[in-house]
């Protein structure tokens, strides 16, 4: 079952209790993990509601893969799947917060980064981080 | 000015020193910003070439309003400007991390919290949360 209620009003999206969450035109939310014990940003995704669900069911971060258009259980394949600690929503839900713990090589990126998030601009340039 | 050029291969795109951003069909990118002395994740927002290019020549954070369809400079009402720290951007480009230093009141929620990501999901409800 991946059906989630929708809001009655403003204040129910961002004061209530209820998950509503609000998908985008293509059925998505932004979802931002986070390193659950250093607090680094690891990767921005997306889910359509199967991935939030068993996301929640499991406890495994699922995303929606936008290349691949499908369920993509992170870490089914690679290793690094992320163990949610913690999961949250913003004030108008349409966008989730996952703080994470990577299992396998403890890392998120395809590139073999522990994190996506592996340049800053500088200068108009990109320059490698760690 | 707000022309970004395209990376001309995969390398080029997650290797090179060329930002290059990848905005999606609606001509935008994820951005997350991020404490950039907590780390805690206060906003996820989106920006078009108009607002990246105005971040970073200004150092301050602006963005896109889906809802008002218009670029915002985040604090320019509010008061709660962020100053860019670091600005970084994913493997793939299509994504940018922010670490901010909030001005104003430190908050960056319209609902006057700090960070938007106020509530988590626990047994399938929304829970407060600092």
């Amino acid at each position: 079952m991946t059906g989630f209620p929708t809001a009655p009003d403003k204040r129910a999206l961002e004061e209530g209790e209820a998950l509503t969450p609000r998908f985008d035109a293509a059925g998505l939310v932004a979802a931002v993990a986070t390193d659950a014990d250093t607090g680094e940003v690891l990767m921005l995704a997306w889910m359509n509601a199967e991935a939030l669900q068993k996301t929640i069911d499991t406890g495994e971060a699922h995303y929606w893969s936008r290349s691949r258009q499908e369920l993509w259980h992170k870490g089914a394949t690679s290793g690094q799947v992320q163990q949610v600690v913690e999961l949250r929503v913003d004030c108008d839900q349409d966008a989730v917060w996952l703080k994470v713990r990577p299992q396998g090589d403890g890392g998120a990126c395809h590139t073999g980064r522990k994190s996506c998030f592996y340049r800053a601009v500088e200068g108009g340039r990109l320059v490698a981080r760690p």
